[in-house]
């Protein structure tokens, strides 16, 4: 088994303009604090990031701007997982092309039930068009639902062991990742929540790509620092307090809420549909979440 | 109640060729030929035409195929609902301005559960960028992951009564149907299966869009012919053992298999990932499905 120096991956949220176009400057602004505050990496175009509200042509343009404001590809695993196989392939080519460590691929979600057979040739439909691509598989099944299975996963790392790098499991259901990680050594295999940290990393894992770290990084750097220690209980709830706030909101339009008032700029606050902005309790309830999180990432 | 002369609209499969590309002559050929065959109209890119598995370049590309062949963008109801909103518009505003009768449109399937309000809000902010298009709203739970509710179409149907043109409830609840042919009797509302017919078109439906009627045109025009005379009973018979013969095969792989087999050319069995080729024993299968159909058809 591989020692694993646990890491903190965040899915930035994407910011929107008045006239719900992506909100670039916003995008940049964010994803430089996040990595100031002292994440490892971000896990751009996730869930949280409303990834599959935007175009392919958005995200291109969007990663792009990263890496032209000088934030390291190397620290970047892009979401690039669509139903559509050409969307999907255009998005990993990109990613890969412009020297992402890897990308985080949802299997296409649009026909379910799914058989592993039809999740594995569409795994590996994309890795024959983008073979140097590193691939990071991206499983949960309440949004997608299609679930990554661990023999459908065996046969991936079976068949593609050098492209096979990690997974992210976001079921939510902790006996699922204990199962992949032993199962699957070699990759990293990152839990969602930072809850669960401490049994993530006790087993061999890799860390987490949590949504509520968009909110809460030095929290989650600061568990991550002291697991192990006398400090460990402290700051474990912290962050689980901090994110039963962050899941006791509608979580995305919540978490962008909170990242408006943390930036002191409510244009952040902004969701595309599906999605809508919170309510006015939802707003009282948002304002109460911030004093939870850090000081130190208060101050802009 | 406007009374409606019962119509068949086919969601045409979608051809691909060996390299899984987007097979335009082919795609114009079995759309003329179920045209040809007394289909009222085509609704392009549904669920049975793998449209989710098309970049939205590919779905206006073959569009654009049938009209430039000369079929009348009268008789087309494309499907346009994406997962992102800027894609659900530029398709929407695309078949609008080539003419297109109307577009069949799935609510973004991404996000779930979704509130009422939030599928509000997702429709309305297409119609808001498009508003002189034909909107035909598209419920099927069992994929989309997000259900149409009555209040909700209320909602719609208030709000833009003349954008609101028709519905498909592809949900298989025949419950369902009636409770929308009762509630909103302005609107055209189809169901999917062909076995339903007698029973929509005795409520005031509109027809059916079905998967079968890839191969099975002439059958179920036969059937709405019959409709209230003393063949009604042979005629469903006949459209119902089609119905069941595609339904005991994995069933857009099996409408192709069977299209392929009729069109004497296997080039039209290709599917695109996720959505599997049938097994050889599903090929057996498909096989004998082809003897149920219309002799009429048969000859090309």
């Amino acid at each position: 088994m591989i020692a694993h120096i646990p890491r903190l991956y965040v899915p930035v949220i994407t910011p929107f303009a008045a006239d719900l176009s992506v909100d670039t400057a916003r995008f940049v602004a964010i994803c430089r604090r996040i990595l100031e505050d002292g994440a490892d990496g971000l896990a751009v175009f996730g869930t949280t990031s409303e990834a599959n509200s935007l175009s392919t042509a958005e995200r291109m343009s969007a990663l792009d701007a990263l890496v032209d404001a000088g934030i390291d590809p190397a620290r970047l695993i892009p979401g690039t997982g669509c139903c559509a196989l050409p969307d999907t392939v255009l998005l990993t080519r990109h990613a890969t092309r412009i020297g992402c460590k890897g990308v985080l691929m949802l299997p296409p979600f649009y026909y379910k039930p799914l058989s592993d057979d039809a999740v594995f040739a569409s795994y590996a439909a994309v890795i024959d068009a983008v073979p140097d691509m590193g691939l990071y598989l991206y499983h949960i099944p309440q949004m997608s639902g299609v679930a990554l299975s661990i023999p459908m996963i065996g046969r991936l790392t079976d068949a593609f062991p050098g492209t096979v790098r990690g997974l992210k499991d976001s079921s939510g259901k902790w006996d699922n990742t204990a199962e992949v990680i032993a199962a699957f050594p070699q990759i990293e295999t990152f839990s969602a929540s930072e809850s669960l940290l401490p049994s993530n990393v006790a087993a061999g894992g890799a860390g987490c790509i949590s949504a509520s770290a968009n909110v809460n990084v030095s929290g989650i750097m600061r568990l991550i620092r002291a697991l192990g220690t006398q400090e460990e209980a402290t700051a474990l709830a912290q962050v689980s307090a901090v994110r039963a706030a962050c899941e006791g909101l509608p979580l995305i339009p919540g978490i962008k809420a909170i990242v408006a008032l943390r930036m002191n700029d409510p244009g952040y606050a902004r969701t595309r549909p599906p999605l809508l902005p919170l309510t006015p309790d939802q707003k009282v309830a948002a304002e109460r979440a911030v004093a939870l999180c850090p000081p130190k990432e208060n101050a802009a």
